[in-house]
């Protein structure tokens, strides 16, 4: 199907998608809870969604216990994005699994994936994010063989062992007490002097018999055959250590995905994408929500809210495109 | 207990709160969406949070039926509130029931309520709206005789009635659709040209067999003896009708209750209070989230997700006067 076809599809009819056509009303790129949540309030109000990823659930589905998503009490992270996905696609979503590589301008917005085109009028950018590397010696070489990331990672191939955590946050702090349930010992290793998760976790951590804490300290060398073995840590004098351990589990941050998009749209030096307290981005036709921007605070449910943003900002851009009064939402205000 | 007494134990023992104290790190001024989730996240950080309202669960409480409260599916707000609420107290925040009034410094920030005073480190305003009232002609001599408020009406007292609904927005659509299972007849009445709800409920209206919606049309008197009995309406070009009706909900937006705290941060001339992208107001200790503020959309799970940006910039800064590191998030940026 050429361009030409898609576009006048497209203009001709915004509110119906025919199967196996590629236009949208709105295409929202990246399916965690901002992107999830974007479809749901862009579908509830009429118009075509298509959302692109590889995968759904992002940092939700491979967090394993969430508390922290405000009426949801205590969810497992893969339960959680399953019901904001199946809320997605129950109010009309279409779901497409690809990886968006380029946005080229032709008319309306194309987005070039490694499987198709995809062609919208409206453009919602929630790409999210993925952990960040450590950087050490080994730390490739041994991923899959003893390394694993925090949020994904299983903790049953660490029942017995002495296990590393490295980093200070949040996530950190709750992958050296899970870590700890099945473990013989866990060592958390910090390169500041002090923790930077909630003082709940820090709690538990300190309330764990097994679980050792040092600060000041990094990670320069994973080694061992063909799993882990040990870890070199070195102090804040230089002095470095060989530590014997089957498993390491780095939890230093995360990075961006949104390259793709930051020739199209404004973005900070560490790629992120500039938005306004509406997410709306440098571009009339492009919002964006989540992770991957400027929003000052990373939480599932800040993440939810900002889709719900960028969704309602959306579809007011279309409203006005197409001569409708500009929504108003449910409590008289815009 | 004087002021001086609280001030001397907050200052000394800003984690701990002693039974019958009136003292916390932070106070949250309303329990709706935003209030509650600012409790859970501001507690689980480890500081003491009182929260003061008259009731909780604000507009989430007061709505029958939620779908876009995103992972949650269709939930009755009543249930959703109470998870909230739950939650918040179950984390560690106290519940005080007190309408606040007004707001003096003294070192910390004192919060003068009906009931008494409460001093806090660090405040969030969370006060949400509350309806607003249409102004026409014997609609307070009719409240609770026929005149509800759209969010809270019971449907019960319509069974076999005619009803009026009026406004054009999200929560009068949900109104018309909701009272039409009970009433024999509903008349929607909109002073514009076109309704603004969402499409999906605007196609529930179109679909029920016993909702006719007249637009350009106002209210001018609401009339009876002991109960409401007709509505006088107006058509644009000043022709007035008179309709027989048994009841008449009125959902044309909300007010703002957040006149107390206007003197102490900058506020819109409609009195929203307003904040930065990290809900910071312009007070270095006062933080608000949700509907009273310039957050350019109202829906649950938006208020949900600033509430929780509150608190992390109100712990943040707490974190700040009591040198400690600034919290990170769980993906490691702040």
């Amino acid at each position: 199907m050429s361009h030409s076809t898609y576009k006048i599809k497209c203009v001709l009819n915004p509110h119906h998608i025919v199967d196996g056509d590629s236009c949208y009303d709105i295409c929202i790129v990246g399916a965690g809870a901002a992107g999830l949540s974007a479809g749901i309030f862009a579908a509830r109000r009429g118009y075509t969604v298509g959302i692109i990823s590889t995968d759904y659930g992002g940092q939700t589905a491979s967090t394993a216990e969430i508390e922290n998503y405000p009426g949801c009490g205590k969810v497992e992270g893969p339960d959680l994005a399953r019901a904001f996905f199946r809320e997605a696609v129950g109010f009309g979503c279409s779901f497409i699994s690809d990886r968006i590589n380029g946005i080229t301008r032709n008319g309306t917005i194309m987005l070039e994936g490694v499987q198709g085109q995809y062609r919208c009028r409206a453009l919602i950018v929630a790409t999210g994010k993925s952990p960040r590397r450590l950087g050490a010696a080994g730390e490739q070489e041994f991923f899959g063989h003893g390394v694993q990331y925090a949020g994904a990672f299983d903790p049953e191939p660490f029942r017995g062992c002495h296990v590393l955590v490295v980093g200070g946050g949040n996530s950190a702090l709750d992958a050296a007490v899970r870590a700890a349930l099945s473990a013989s010992q866990v060592t958390l290793v910090h390169r500041r002097d002090q923790l930077s998760g909630e003082r709940i976790l820090q709690d538990r951590l300190h309330a764990a018999q097994n679980i050792s804490v040092r600060l000041d300290t990094t990670v320069a060398a994973i080694e061992g055959g063909t799993r882990v073995e040990s870890a070199r840590v070195m102090d804040s004098y230089g002095a470095e250590q060989v530590i014997s351990v089957g498993a390491v589990i780095v939890a230093v941050g995360f990075e961006m995905r949104s390259g793709w998009v930051c020739g199209a749209v404004s973005c900070t030096e560490d790629g992120r994408v500039r938005i306004d307290d509406s997410c709306h981005t440098s571009a009339e036709d492009i919002f964006a929500a989540g992770d991957c921007t400027t929003v000052p605070f990373q939480q599932i449910v800040i993440s939810a809210g900002e889709g719900a943003k960028a969704a309602l900002s959306a579809t007011r851009y279309l409203d006005g495109k197409d001569g409708k009064r500009s929504i108003r939402t449910d409590w008289g205000y815009v």
